[in-house]
């Protein structure tokens, strides 16, 4: 709806007249209203591979140090090129809402606490012997969970094993970037305090879609970890069932308390694609980041065909027409992502749409070539 | 605050105002208004023993057939004492919102479909081989499952196995009967159609505190039975925490779709007393209804006791003291229990007060002593 | 739904065993269940003529002063025949959930500050120098206005004028005592301290669909009294239109920080019905009780002709068809309102359905006699 | 928070590093993060001068018609000077949320219908004889008045009157722009069809904080044009008590079947400032832009003095200290402003602080200079 018409079209007179305005901070709103009648994200379709991703922690890590009086947090973030004209007063992030990165934590590191009112939450792709505490409670990482830390939690990270430990973040930036109302603050130590026995609410919610009676009052963070053995049983749970033509076998996090997204702002799933799995076409006005948890297929986006692998990135933007297949013959494949699906609700903007041509199958026009680091060996 | 100041007080001459004003289908506000500061339920503690409840299902079962042409459901339910001054023209609950009742179910009978505007929920006691159909759904009846029939959802129920199958029935009959609202609907077969696979909402809630997304939308029953074996999970992982002071390890079941009690406006929890466990005092304005689900112990409610063993029930009034204890030296206690919590926090009426004096545990000043059937034979 | 069944068709060994589960604290729920698929309120439609209820209060005014040491508040509540049989246990009113009373405030007296959990509210009848304070702010009653304390509000009456000032009260008493959660407070003192000046809501809310920016988060009563000249000016402003085909041009008061009903649990609306204005018959699930504000006319309910003037009563059950008629050639009539469709919204029982029959408008059958006072000289 | 940290601070290493990461489509977190503990608008406090747009508007009257085949609307907005960086891919705006202009309607012209999911209001400036149509209503347009376009809503506008008609048109483009979610559609021909009464809102609220029963169901527009005489009595009930430290007295419009602002996701406001009135500085998250509705004086915007007079705009961003000062020493003074307020409330960002510094006023350090257009004749 923001892009502005061709000044081809104007008199010289009216050009004239239109330099005059900018000059003065104004603007003409016939020369920029409303050309077009369907969502038309600057975000792009795009895939980071996570070899590439690798190479640049592994730059990151040689070249700084994570703690006290060095960086807060060792994590490369993915910029959608279609953001890019955003920086740097503004903030280009993976979508139009949503920052998606990768952190890299080596042993013996620790992350210091702070907290702000972007919402932030974490996937956790590879190693053990980390953990993080999100206010007061400790919770360990292991691969697969999901880990929150909502809106104005205090929270710090350390890694106690002996190999690097690896997730994506995800947080809001891009948004709250765009509203500037965002509020941060430093823990005026280098750790938080523990307040709670280690994995609290994970060992409180240990099964059932039940809560502790303690936890009827709304919060931000009863439960807050969501292991991947409890989210691969509840997927497997539906396995015996069809899965949804267009996400397989899918599940969201939910907050206890609340009934609403885990994560309040950012929405978050798992989504299991059987073997064999081809989904049918749609779009819609929320955007989400993926990281390939476990398996091998491609998405279709827009006609462009996205190959990925385990621990490969894409974004699927705002109204992209978008399918998943699963092309391995042996193994199911795992998607996680996050996306924008609370804010788009809150203000009544989400609309879903089926893809109707073809019988629900787009035709893939394009096949995507991702980049890589330079001098990076890449087995394809 | 509805009790009437007793009429000592007045002149001869404003009794004879009274009663006329009685004859004229009105009332004197000064002799009627507010004389208790605090609420003063008429419904009072009580328990009812398993064994009259079965002694009375067994002459039940003799003298009345359930199915089509017969009765449509043979149950008998709990009437308080203090609640039959509404009967006949109201309705005398086992509280002044609640409707209790066990239910028995024989080999081969079917209790037809119907639906109405009251919440109904179900606890399974005992027996194997029965089942329920909600709004199209068959979910099988284990011991210890919580299953729900929301309001206006068709429900059945049939015994396909070959023992007597019992259960407790909460709904919400004597709060809609004063409101005089409700409306009932029989369904025009003797059984509804099955739509979805066998324990379909249950298969899909295996695990983990996540949702298949496309239950996203608020619904009033996605997941119609909660499993014993998940909740006693779920217990189970509280029980490496401390008990809370008053109920102990409890859960509440919850809709996945809302947040909210799985039943609307009836809340149900499971709670484990742990051996040993001697629970404080407090109390608060809804009022629950008991079914011991395993274990020995005993509750003091306003001072008296009423020892409790699997199979028994019992009720404790709006705004009555009461404290739970654990009397065995080797077993979990689990009391499943019903209460009108959502109705009291909807209308903000709801608060909740501890026991101050005596270090917060009651002086047992009576000891209650239950009922049992004429010529049963009970071993005490 | 709650009616029970006829105990004719059981054979003598049944009626005995149902004996003997009442002796036993117990019910047969298949000579109970659901006999019917429609509401079956007990209040019954009825009618109090003001001159009944002015002969009966002219009586209490000769025997009962009000004020510190003597009665709080000289009020004759209605009681509808069909719910006398919650008396002396419960609580009669004059529908299933709503109290309505007259209050008459005589010169120089004081009705003392409490508070309470039910909701109350008063619409002021007749006469002049009376005032309210609800939470410290002081309201002057002028007849037509409408005047609001919610729930647990201190509230205090005042007649500083020279002749006595009527008004009906409305609470939810049946209600809340059929939930027996209600609290109630005294003042400490025999009125409350000023702490607002005179009429500060209804002077801050002098014109507009508009808010102080200070209102801005709910509260219980942040415009106290709605006066009758701003609410004639609404209804005025829709006279030009049709009107509705039930109510006339009827409006409802809300809280401007809410957008809901301005007393929270009870609703209250205010109808003008024009000249020649012959309403069409409907029923909804929501009760309520009416006082004749101005002018003359009849409402049919369930078939019988309740005729009605300035100052009569007369209440609508649950469910009962009921049209409303201004049988005065010169006059528009007025019918202030009210009702418990707050409850049923929030519990999701209200329906409301158009009388189909007889184009709309009920066949005559009857017509209601209303009851007067020994000795009372009545021009009919 | 989205300020990104200065590159100095880096090794050449470390800076090359960041390049590569840039030119894979990634960032560096280390250098980009949280630098800023409060929120840091891009957007600065910016004042348009009357003069300055009534001079553009007579040059696009001259260039530009209105209407079927030329151009749908004749509007010039304001571009906050902070948010030309968005230029041309996103959406400068007047702050970081809103979009405002001034339009201008020629006697004769039609501007023709569509709708859209950003929400749109007016605030009438100068004229008479031209008119809205919402949703079928068609609203008059009256100096003073406020008009409402909610999202979605068909609107076309009209002049059939012999003079120039002059309105604010606020909409949240740069907000949905950010959000690239929105949907536009154009109405299949050049006028709505009117099917309600004229002024149809308008005349059923004409008085008191009461609602058309028929309107309590929540819906976008009941009321669509708030007139400048009812909202002058609103403010001048309040006037009679304490203004606001930092408003004066001032009012929000809002939408009756909601209790919430009247056009959804903007607030909007009129403010009167007595005589004399000198308010006190704060700071809050929300951002507003003002148009002068009558009366001169001055506001104090982070330390710099914005003179302004009726007609003007100003801007006041995110978490800018501001202070509102009268200096007509006979006439009252009418700020109109519309905020973001519901979008911060929504998303829990909203907080306000009192200026505490120097007794709760700012020293004024500067003066801003306005623009003119070239060749205007001002007269200062």
């Amino acid at each position: 709806m923001s892009e502005h018409k061709l000044e081809q079209q104007w008199t010289p007179e009216l050009l004239e007249f239109h330099e005059e305005l900018q000059s003065k901070n104004m603007g003409p709103l016939w020369a920029s209203v409303f050309s077009s009648s369907q969502p038309t994200p600057r975000a792009i379709p795009y895939l980071w591979k996570k070899q590439l991703i690798l190479d640049m922690l592994e730059k990151a890590k040689n070249l700084l140090q994570v703690g006290t009086g060095s960086i807060d947090r060792r994590a490369v973030y993915l910029v959608n090129p279609g953001m890019k004209y955003l920086q740097p007063h503004g903030w280009g992030g993976a979508t139009q809402t949503l920052y998606a990165a990768v952190q890299a934590l080596n042993p013996g590191e620790i992350a210091p606490p702070h907290r702000h009112m972007t919402s932030a939450l974490r996937f956790i792709m590879e190693g053990k012997g980390a953990s993080g505490v999100v206010n007061g409670v400790k919770y360990n990482f292991e691969p697969g969970d999901y880990v929150i830390t909502p809106e104005w939690c205090w929270h710090d990270h350390i890694n106690e094993g002996d190999e690097t430990v690896l997730w994506m973040d995800c947080l809001d930036i891009p948004f709250t970037s765009a509203l500037t109302s965002s509020f941060f603050e430093m823990y005026p130590a280098s750790q938080q305090p523990i307040d709670f026995p280690e994995d609290y609410g994970t060992k409180r919610y240990a099964g059932g879609m039940v809560r502790p009676i303690s936890d009827r009052k709304p919060s931000p963070a009863p439960l807050g970890r969501y292991t991947w053995d409890l989210t691969k049983q509840a997927i497997d749970g539906q396995s015996q069932f069809e899965p949804d033509p267009y996400d397989g076998f899918a599940v969201e996090y939910i907050n206890p308390s609340t009934g609403k997204d885990a994560n309040g702002r950012i929405g978050a799933r798992m989504q299991g694609l059987p073997v064999g799995f081809k989904g049918k076409a749609h779009r819609h006005t929320h955007s989400s980041v993926y990281v390939v948890h476990k398996g091998k297929g491609y998405t279709v986006i827009n006609g462009e065909r996205f190959d990925w692998e385990a621990g490969d990135f894409f974004v699927v933007p705002v109204w992209a027409v978008h399918e998943h297949v699963n092309t391995s013959e042996t193994e199911e494949a795992f998607l996680f992502s996050t996306n924008d699906l609370p804010i788009m609700e809150l203000f009544g903007f989400e609309r879903e749409e089926a893809y109707s041509e073809n019988e629900g199958y787009q035709v893939i026009e394009k096949v995507f070539e991702p980049e890589f680091a330079e001098g990076s060996v890449v087995i394809k």
